[in-house]
């Protein structure tokens, strides 16, 4: 297998699907490791449509890579034999296209090859007093095929929107081994069904996003200030929420973090937190001096502006800050209707408690989006099973509360299966026609994304 | 099959197929008008489940329909017996969907039934301080089914986005008759694939929209003033737009007329046009007066501002307008990459000098969206069949031009065919597979939107 791919990809691109580099993300808290039995990193999209050509006439499934940064296992090998291919998988990971392939920043857009990073495409907007307002958690290392893939999201897509938002044409490789157009550089275009979208957060079980045009914004004129303010409880923080939502401002993020993520990250909160500080919301303007007065009051007496990269230094600490309480956890990222919010923030407290696990939460509450976690002991099997069971009713609970299992992360491996509780049979069989439709073998991320 | 049709929808929502009002739509201009058996007007979403049902089992072919403003012919039943199911063809009109189901403006939502208008929706929005975006021609009887169905866009699309952006779930009549939901109000879901964004442009060819969750924003804060300036060259103005990207400011809209255009309806603008105008762009900026005097600066010496009701009052009229100067138009909605609008808009004169007619465009140009159209004299057969050709020659320098050949219409039935000159033959096999995939027995809406 790999002779014949390295004849692809060049010699030093295709390696041994033996090391851990390219078979587990970052839920290898949860100890999932895939096999590979190749790992090709394609130097070009005519490159991986030859390796999916490959591949797809001979039964191997393709496990499309970005920077691996995900919470899902979307781009980790199947750990089991029966999720890979008759005849095996190969990784294609996408490092090697990182191309930006054109930018004009004065007609507000870029071209770019699936492996750029995040971080990239953020700064050479930046550079151009342009903006890419979607901010993943990873977007050091996380690839804009990634999060395209599954269609990413962050803080600052409350105002901005999500990965797909910001997408108007996607080059990708379909079955069996076509490089495709849908989309380009033009903003407005219904002619085709929307494959831009289909493909956009199919977590690579479609085909292979190989690269993307993009639209960027001019950076808002405004200096972005984010606004911070504790409560006593859930109910007068998620109060306090609907207030600024009655401002008439629309905040660049509404976030928030609840008793147990403020008790592992509030000691480092830049300025410190009041006695009490139960609950905590960040609200950030972008819009001027009258955006910030109006969050502060919708806010409350103790609002207070912040200097922006201390306060989001902080923020990027909290899941680690939460991991480092046991040494491990598992989380998710459901998402409920706004009005929900809180009892989706009780009930994972809840939940925890049931199953005798500490269990807290934070996330993009202006979206719904919780990152709903439980605490767990590296090496305490009991205690990953009974995390495992919490983590069924989470489910349950956001579908009970008339939302998704997924509102960020996507299902990748950990999550197959979950869409049948969220969706109808109906609904189902669309999706399941879908995938069939566009991967007739089966060999696209086998295991992941299932219904 | 009335007979059969009316013990579901109720004997007085069964009509017979004769009537002109179910059976043509905006593109009756080009004689378009379809043949149906049947229109039936269901009063539920159920109903229309279950008339899609009975359709479905004896292989008669369904037309959803909204309001019937559309230029493509895509709510038209198709004109040949060939595109109609093997036992004939119903026409489902939504109208009867006319409910809001819930409105929450403090959590910026709404959700409403398929037959809701476009205004009704913008209405109630702007009753509670928030704002639907989305602002196609024929608000006052477009349906947001329709919307759906088309992804529809229109002038301040260019800062808020299409259609596509506002819709956060749906319900619809899947084949052969199953009603489903896909998403809701929670406004981040990335757990299945994008149904909804599937269906959305889908033109009633996969499914019925029969409800939507939307989301809303709070009305700006600042009051919309549209600035206006004129140009002597289509080349000048272009760069005006340029410079207006480049001022830092997102405008709402970004529209342009050209000279025929303006000849048409740029007597009656207001506060009238200098002499020698023969490009008009309308920047609006809705965040205050720094933006206004950015625009005005970036539009040039010219530029001034206008009372927005007055200005949009005229620019709505510019269709009627350019329609009177010979009576009839064939018009049609390209798109192009921004750099290359210039080349779209004299282009479209050029094609129409070759054809021995007189052409002009108006449109969207921040998105790249023309309003590409040639002048008709209603009843010369001659000069329509040159318009058609012209028409041919126009989609080509679109997708020529890197751009597409519908940027806000769809392709209805008058467009079918057109995809596979814009897509490649791997791309049009995929949106083939989706349409067999969810359509088995091809009885959606069947010949509209086609590759």
């Amino acid at each position: 297998m790999r002779t014949d791919l390295a004849r692809i990809v060049g010699e030093p691109y295709a390696l041994p699907g033996t090391g851990t580099e390219y078979t587990q993300d970052a839920s290898i808290a949860m100890g999932l490791r895939g096999h590979a039995d190749a790992v090709v990193l394609p130097g070009t999209a005519q490159e991986v449509a030859d390796v999916v050509a490959w591949c797809y006439s001979r039964g191997v499934a393709i496990v499309p890579r970005g920077g691996g940064t995900g919470y899902s296992g979307g781009a980790t090998p199947a750990p089991v034999p029966e999720a890979a291919g008759p005849e095996g998988t190969v990784v294609v990971a996408l490092d090697r296209l990182d191309r930006i392939r054109s930018f004009d920043p004065g007609l507000w857009r870029i071209e770019v090859e699936a492996g750029v990073t995040t971080q990239t495409i953020a700064r050479r907007a930046r550079e151009n007093g342009l903006m890419f307002p979607v901010d993943p958690g990873a977007a050091e290392a996380s690839q804009i095929g990634g999060n395209i893939a599954t269609n990413a999201g962050g803080p600052h897509c409350f105002k901005y929107g999500v990965t797909r938002a910001w997408v108007t044409g996607l080059e990708a490789v379909l079955a069996p081994g076509e490089l495709v157009r849908v989309g380009g550089p033009t903003r407005k275009d219904v002619a085709g069904y929307d494959l831009v979208g289909l493909l956009t957060g199919s977590e690579g079980t479609l085909g292979i996003v190989t690269a993307a045009w993009l639209r960027l914004l001019p950076a808002p004129a405004h200096a972005a200030v984010p606004v911070a303010a504790a409560y006593p409880t859930v109910d007068e923080g998620c109060a306090a929420i609907e207030a600024v939502l009655a401002s008439g401002v629309v905040p660049a993020t509404i976030e928030y973090l609840d008793a147990g993520a403020l008790a592992a990250a509030g000691g480092s909160f830049p300025g410190g937190l009041p006695t009490g500080a139960q609950f905590l919301v960040i609200c950030e303007a972008d819009g001027g001096e009258d955006e910030v007065r109006e969050l502060v009051e919708a806010l409350g007496p103790d609002a207070r502006a912040h200097e922006p990269r201390e306060l989001w230094r902080w923020r990027d600490g909290v899941g680690i800050a939460v991991t480092a309480v046991q040494g491990g956890k598992l989380s998710e990222d459901i998402g409920v209707p706004l009005d929900r919010l809180a009892e989706g923030i009780v009930g994972t407290v809840e939940i925890g408690i049931r199953h005798g696990l500490e269990a807290c939460s934070w996330g993009h509450a202006g979206d719904g989006n919780l990152h709903s976690t439980f605490l767990l002991t590296p090496g305490d099997h009991a205690q990953l099973e009974r995390a495992e069971a919490a983590v069924e009713e989470l489910f349950d609970l956001a579908i009970a509360l008339g939302g998704t299992v997924s509102g960020e992360h996507g299902l990748g491996w950990l999550k197959r299966g979950q869409l049948s509780k969220q969706w109808s049979p109906a609904a189902v069989r669309a999706h399941s026609a879908v995938k069939t439709a566009l991967d007739p073998a089966g060999l696209f991320n086998p295991g992941k994304k299932t219904p």
